[in-house]
C-alpha cells in the first residue's frame, strides 16, 4: 500500500461500475484537497477485454482492463476491490479472495450480503479489512451505515419499508393507469425498471434479501431465506387497488423486520397502507424505510432504490470511508475546504415566486383593479364559519412586485398573509 | 489516553445530559464486547455540585461531579468532552479549550456550530481531534454525518426542511384545533414544547442556525446570520391555515438552502406546501429534511427534532464514532457480536391481523353467513366501472382463521385478495 494513495480495482463495468469510475475521477482532485489521499481506479475486471465500450472506458479513465482476477489479487498496491458483478457466483468467491488478500471490499451485492454476511464479516475482521455495502439496500438511501452508527445503540422494534422499486412501479401504474399486472410489468420492462426475467422482483425475493440484511444490521442475527415469509405481487388484481383506494388505502409491497417479544418476524408481503402516511406517498420506483426504535421513536427515509447514479453514490460513500480510515493517525477528520474563491453570494431577495394570499375584503362587491388582476393567476371565494375570504394565487412576483400588490390589496381590505408556494 | 478506554467528561447534566449518561452506561458492556473499548463517564461539570438531583445522578452512575472545568482539562486521561450546556457562552469557550487540550468534542450546540464552525473545525483539525455535532440539527434524524459521507461527493442543489419542532407543533394545533397563534403557543409552553421565552423558535432564529449548519455541510461556506432571510410564524392567522387547507395546502415553517447558479439562497419562512407531499405530512414536533442532489435525486428524512432520548442517541452515535477511531490499527471494523444464545426465532406464521378483503359475489342477493359475519368487522358495497365488489374489513384473524374464512367466502364468489392492514 502506497502512503497517500487509495488504489481501486473495479469488478464489473456495467452501468453502476461505469458511473463509479466517472464519479471517482470527477471527485479525485477534491478528495485529494480535503484528505491528501489520491484515489485512483487502477483495474477494471471484465469477462472480455475485447469489448469496444469497455476498452473505450478504460482508455478515457486511464485504467487497465483485465480478465484476470489473479493479476488484481497479486498486486499489493491495490487497497480496495469494488464488486459490482451482482448475483452470488462468482461474486462471493471474488469477495472472499479479496478479503484474504487483505483488500477492503465495497459491494452493492445484496444476494451475497444477505446470504453470506455471517461468513464474510468475520473474515474481513480477521484480515484487518472492511466490507462496505451501503449500496446493497435501497440504492441511494443511506441506511446500512446509519444502522451501524445512529441506530446501533438504540433498540429497534421494527423496520418496515418499500424495498423494491420494480414492484412499487408496477403497483403504482396498476392503480394510476388502471393497468393489469401483466400490462404494468410489460411497461416496467420497456422502461428498464424490470428485468426480462422479473421473478426475483415480483415474487419478493429481492425484497427478502434486503429484509435479511436489515435484520443482520438491526439484530445481529443471520437469518436464512426460509426464515422470511414471502408473498409477491403477481396475484394482485387491479380492482383490489381501486377498491382499497376508495377506502383510503394504497397497496404496497412491504418488507418488514419486527421484534415481537423474543421472536423476530421477517416478512415480505403486499399490505394495505393508509394514504395519510408517508409510506403511501412513495410511488413509482422510489424506496422508503420506516425505522421504529425505543430512543429515537419513528424515523423515515426515502429516496431512489436503484439506478446507476444513486447506487454509485452509495458505493462512493463507502470508498470515502476508507480514505478516512487510511488518513487516520495523521488527521482523523476531513479538513474542511474553504470555497472562498467561488462566487457564492447570499441573495438579498428571493427571485420571482408564486404566492398564495388570503384576504378579507372590506366590501364584498368591490372589484379588483386591472393592475391587481395582472399579477393574479386565480381568485377563489371561501367561507369559513361565518367569514368570507378571498384566496388569491399570484403569478410569479419579485419581492418588489409583491410589495406593491400587497399595498394595493390592503387598501381594499385586510390581507391576512402572503406565502410562497414551494414546488 | 489509556489504551482500551474512552473516558468522557460531561458538560451539563440537564435532560439530554442525564440521558447520555444513562445510555452510555446501559450500552457500555455491549460496546466493550464489540470493540474491546471500555466507555466511561468520568466527570460531570455543573454550576453547583450541591444540587441534590445532580449528586444523585453522579452517585448512581459513579462519576465525579465538579464545578471546575480546569480539573477536567488538566486530566490527560479524558478523551472526550460532551458539551450539552447550550447557547454560546460559556459553551463555545469550553469547546475551544477542550480542542486545544487535544480532547475530542461531541456537542448538540447549534448556536455555536452555526456561528463558529469556521473557527472550531480547523482548530480541531490542527490539534488532531474531532467535533461531532450530529445532534445539533434535527435532533434524532441522522443528517450531519450523512451530509459528510453519503452526500459529500454528490452535488446538492437544495435542502429544505421542517427544522423547528416548536413552530411545527404550533402550526399543527392552529390548523387542527382552530387555535389562534397565542393559544397554540400557550399550549406548546404547557406541554414543554416551547420555552417561556419562545422568541428563538417562533421568530425563526433556531431554524436559521440549522440552515447555516446545513449550508456549511452542503457547500463548505460559513454564512452569517444576516445572510439568512428570516420570517417567523408570529403573523400567521388561523384563517390562512384553514383557507390554504381548502385548496390542498398546509403552511409549514421551512428552512431552505438552495443553490441558484453561483448564488446561494438561505431562507427561513412559512410557505405553502401541497398536502400531497411528504413534507406536508410532518405534523406536531416532528422534523423533516428533503435533500435534492444531482446523483441521488431526491432524498427525504424525518424523525424527532428534539427531546432528550433522540438527541442523546445522536450524541451517542458521535461517541461511538470515536471508539471506532480509537480502535483503528488493531481492528478497523466493529466485530459483529453473534447473539446465538438469545431467544430469537422466526415466526412460522404471523400473529392475528386485521385484513382487507376484496371480493365479487356470484349472486348479489346472497347473504353472508353468521360464521362469516363473526370474523368481519364491516362490509361495504363498491361499484367500479360496471362491476360490483364487496370490501370486507375483518376482525384480527390468525392465519388459520383467515384460511377458513377465505375458503368459505370463495364458495360465494371470487375473492380477489386478502391483505393485512399495517398500522
Amino acid at each position: 500500500m502506497e502512503g497517500k494513495k487509495l488504489r481501486i480495482a473495479m469488478l464489473g463495468l456495467g452501468s453502476v461500475g461505469s458511473k463509479v469510475v466517472e464519479l471517482v475521477t470527477k471527485n479525485s482532485e477534491y478528495l485529494y484537497q480535503r484528505t491528501g489521499v489520491q484515489v485512483e481506479i487502477v483495474y477494471g475486471l471484465v469477462r472480455s477485454i475485447l469489448e469496444e465500450d469497455k476498452k473505450k472506458l478504460a482508455k478515457n479513465y486511464q485504467f487497465q482492463l483485465t480478465d484476470s482476477y489473479d493479476d488484481i489479487l497479486s498486486d499489493d498496491s491495490i487497497d480496495v476491490v469494488v464488486e459490482l458483478i451482482g448475483r452470488v457466483s462468482p461474486a462471493k468467491e471474488y469477495i472472499v479472495r479479496a478479503l484474504k488478500a487483505k483488500k477492503h471490499v465495497v459491494t452493492a451485492n445484496k444476494d451475497v450480503m444477505a446470504q453470506y454476511a455471517h461468513e464474510l464479516l468475520p473474515l474481513a475482521n480477521q484480515h484487518g479489512v472492511t466490507i462496505g455495502y451501503e449500496a446493497s439496500v435501497a440504492g441511494g438511501i443511506p441506511i446500512v451505515n446509519p444502522l451501524k452508527t445512529q441506530f446501533s445503540l438504540d433498540t429497534i422494534t421494527s423496520i418496515r419499508g418499500i424495498l423494491n422499486g420494480t414492484t412499487n412501479f408496477i403497483l403504482t401504474k396498476m392503480l394510476n393507469e388502471s393497468l393489469s399486472y401483466e400490462e404494468a410489468l410489460t411497461l416496467a420492462q420497456e422502461l428498464g425498471f424490470a428485468e426480462s426475467d422479473p421473478t426475483n422482483d415480483v415474487e419478493g425475493i429481492d425484497a427478502a434479501y434486503k429484509v435479511m440484511i436489515l435484520a443482520q444490521l438491526a439484530y445481529h442475527v443471520y437469518p436464512k431465506m426460509e426464515d422470511v415469509q414471502i408473498d409477491g405481487i403477481t396475484a394482485i388484481h387491479p380492482a383490489q387497488l381501486a377498491v382499497a383506494k376508495q377506502f383510503g388505502y394504497k397497496i404496497k409491497l412491504l418488507g418488514e423486520v419486527k421484534a415481537i417479544g423474543n421472536e423476530l418476524s421477517l416478512r415480505v408481503a403486499p399490505a394495505l397502507v393508509s394514504d395519510q402516511t408517508s409510506l403511501a406517498l412513495i410511488d413509482n420506483e422510489t424506496n422508503a424505510l420506516q425505522v421504529n426504535s425505543t430512543q429515537i421513536g419513528q424515523s423515515f427515509l426515502s429516496g431512489p432504490g436503484a439506478g446507476a447514479a444513486p447506487t454509485a453514490t452509495s458505493v462512493l460513500a463507502d470508498i470515502q470511508a476508507l480514505i478516512e480510515k487510511k488518513e487516520l493517525g495523521t488527521s482523523n477528520q476531513f479538513a474542511p475546504v474553504f470555497f472562498e474563491n467561488l462566487e457564492f453570494t447570499f441573495l438579498a431577495e428571493s427571485p420571482a415566486e408564486k404566492m398564495g394570499i388570503v384576504m378579507k375584503k372590506a366590501n364584498a362587491s368591490q372589484k379588483f383593479t386591472n393592475d391587481q388582476l395582472a399579477d393574479i393567476q386565480s381568485i377563489h371565494h371561501v367561507s369559513i364559519a361565518d367569514d368570507a375570504y378571498e384566496w388569491l394565487v399570484t403569478n410569479p412576483l419579485t419581492s418588489e412586485q409583491l410589495h406593491d400588490l400587497l399595498e394595493s390589496l390592503n387598501r381594499m381590505g385586510s390581507v391576512l398573509g402572503a406565502l410562497p408556494f414551494v414546488d
